[in-house]
């Protein structure tokens, strides 16, 4: 991925479908733009897919960014604009000129102008809007006012439908004779007279089918409807779990308002998965083109959570101040059983987290769950107990100190295991994202048994 | 998730296209398998889909599993087979009747058998192949010969293709008149003379446009070629990126080989990313259903690295023993500076580890990334300097112990910052999977200089 870089010359040969945006590229369209050769930088840029363009406006340094937006506005489009990342696409809008702006956002598809303006500020979302003819604006207002990460927000709403009693032969008849159809349809679904959805039947059995043949007969086995105000985190997870490659989109009573197609169901699983293992790290939403400012102020908030959890262990320790000033080896020696703690609740939290996530861990093995992760975190104490005991014996020469670490590391390694599983399910009941909280709690637990543990038996045993 | 368990009476009257898998009808199931209902259980199994029926199996008990398998044999066809976990699958299959086998394996595309056989012992393979007859053998063991993991692995054979030269009306006649096509297709793929793909058609777009119309006019503006050996992870990346539903695979020659469609590439991005979570967590490949002695296998191993980097840690505070031994106070301390050492480098690796998976972090702007990580770091580093300068002189009263924490603390803020950025960086550089790997590394740079930076400056200021 970190290209070196050489022979920016024979770059414009390329073949065009096979244009990416590798190191070379990204040279020879710094050094245009520096020479501010215009003409240059267009064509470097003209064989790019939007998604690379956009990657590049996101890569470059600020007033590289700036001029290339100068030398080539019109690189810019509808569909780069929405690949950019948010912060980049505000400051990309608000540079464009007004025409070039205007000319992108009505390239687009309605719902793609949804997901485009979402996140931007109230002003620009009023020049976009303007910028639309009567119908689309109307599309797009309809649009936002569904929840947002809700399926209506995600659906298009151009669907090709057919009534459930016709045949193969109405329908291809009915799809040559239809003006406009939609850019992105895989199936015909079948409806019922109060347009509410009962099957679908996709291009491809249509084609290979006798005319005669009746839709209701070639539709397809798994079929899914998918409620309007359905979270887009369920949506991904049908498409994934059903291989779903469109489905329908229905109201409250149950009719047709639009379609969901796989495409947009993979982008939401992509993003959930990315905001999931950004939760578990403590970062939050999180982007690389994010300044400093924002960066920080994302990730202060969860390490002054751990300083409150780290202070707590602190004062587990203050409590045994005496016991470490008469044996000094119980400092050296207490990171080791808090950090193994640590690690091991990590891992029962991830499996824990992950598994909910993805609905395999239910009412119905949860105890089963439990019962494993604590054998586990038993059989691991034990390892670890007999290593850390001959480690305590050879370093310190002491074979209570080598007991007292032993038996304080099986105690927070079962520990480990029960608080990295019990506490994501708990979260999970209670109603918060497990991915977002556990890990705090379940470090915290660690280091509090951990040190209450190591320390409490040695002022027992040893003093 | 955790459904609660009410009115198991009324599923049998369930719609069988919403039919779902919930805490109801599992408990149904149980209560039908415990009272050996065979055709009880057969009507609760029959709506559900085969991904809910083989997330079923997984959930419940070894011999209620068997149970099942015994009651309800004809339920666990070819699709439930493919959707199982590895562990469960081989059980399943072990305990099916022979015909009961061969029915459910013939009944699959030759690209869903390797899937299905391609984890399984040679036995298992054996047995698998022989219930097959011989062309979808041939297909099945030419799959096998690309490497595990490839594009060749993922693909179908069978493709839709046509001259390039074609028009809409002979591609729709072409159709028409083909015996059977392939199950899954969304586009038709135009080749040049010598069989390589040069665009795709969708089926909307055949749909769509009049007869005269040239399918060269009409083809896709994304169109990308996948070679078959192809790292799987970068297949999903090119659908994510590039938005494709469908894409053709080729061999050296550049001549189409078969084809790779979106929701394949989703079921890979999807394991990609629980890969690089439960790498990010240390737990390597790992699954609910695992066993315990698998489970430990899977998880002993990183603690073993952690131990390891955490008697280094102790060996570095031993070398202040005596400095402890004088002002007990570093103890209680010391675990802060470190704990906050090791989440905010934990924080960077995990956005970096991101932004490389997902290729946004590339020469043209690792050194602004760096940049801004360090001036985070420096940033927290001074926010929390000052926050323990304060609560170090409130606790101890002593204004020094209160300095000497500050600066610790700024200084392992930003090599946390550091570590945790250009470590990933450079495991990528040399070809290691930055998640795999990264969390030890920077953890372990965060304890060590954090409790070297406190303690060697508490002992050259206090002692």
């Amino acid at each position: 991925m970190l290209d070196d870089i050489q022979n920016p010359e024979d770059l414009e040969q390329d073949d065009i479908q096979d244009a990416v945006l590798d190191g070379r590229r990204i040279s020879a369209i710094r050094d245009a733009v520096e020479e501010a050769d215009a003409e240059r930088v267009n064509r470097l840029l003209e064989p790019l897919h939007s998604a690379d363009i956009a990657d590049l406006l996101e890569q470059v340094e600020p007033d590289e960014r700036e001029s290339i937006l100068l030398l080539a506005p019109n690189a810019v489009d509808g569909d780069v604009l929405s690949e950019l990342e948010e912060t980049i696409r505000e400051e990309v809008i608000l540079a464009l000129p007004p025409e070039v702006l205007n000319e992108a956002v009505r390239d687009l598809d309605s719902d793609d102008v949804v997901d485009l303006i979402e996140d931007l500020e109230d002003e620009q979302v009023d020049a976009i809007l303007q910028a639309l003819d009567g119908a689309d604006r109307i599309a797009v207002e309809q649009s936002l006012s569904y929840p947002e990460y809700s399926a209506g927000r995600l659906m298009q709403r151009e669907v090709v439908s057919a009534p459930e009693h016709w045949t193969v032969g109405h329908a291809i008849d009915y799809l040559r004779a239809t003006e406009e159809l939609p850019e992105q349809f895989y199936h015909v679904t079948l409806v019922d007279p109060r347009m509410r959805p009962v099957g679908n039947v996709t291009l491809g059995r249509l084609m290979g089918s006798p005319r005669a043949t009746a839709l209701a007969d070639i539709q397809e086995e798994t079929f899914r409807t998918i409620p309007v105000t359905e979270e887009q985190g369920a949506v991904a997870y049908a498409f994934n779990q059903y291989h779903l490659i469109s489905a329908p989109v229905v109201d409250d009573d149950g009719r047709l308002v639009g379609m969901i197609t796989i495409d947009d169901a993979m982008i939401v699983l992509d993003e959930e998965h990315e905001e999931d293992i950004l939760r578990l790290a403590g970062v939050g939403e999180s982007s690389l083109t994010d300044r400093v400012i924002e960066t920080t102020k994302q990730r202060l908030p969860w390490l002054i959570v751990n300083l409150l959890t780290a202070i707590l262990a602190s004062l587990v320790i203050a409590q045994f101040e005496d016991a470490i000033a008469t044996v000094v080896a119980l400092a050296v020696l207490m990171p080791i059983v808090a950090s193994m703690g640590g690690n091991a609740g990590t891992q029962s939290l991830t499996v824990a987290v992950r598994s909910l996530a993805t609905r395999d861990l239910t009412g119905s093995n949860v105890w089963r769950v439990i019962r494993r992760e604590t054998i586990v975190g038993l059989i691991n104490g034990v390892v670890f107990a007999v290593i850390m005991a001959i480690v305590g014996l050879i370093w310190f020469g002491n074979p209570m100190l080598g007991g007292v670490i032993a038996v304080a590391m099986v105690v927070n390694l079962v520990i480990a295991a029960l608080a990295g599983t019990l506490i994501p399910i708990g979260l999970e009941r209670v109603g918060v994202d497990p991915a977002l909280a556990s890990g705090t709690f379940v470090t915290t637990v660690t280091d509090v048994v951990g040190f209450f543990a190591f320390l409490g038996l040695a002022s027992a045993v040893l003093l």
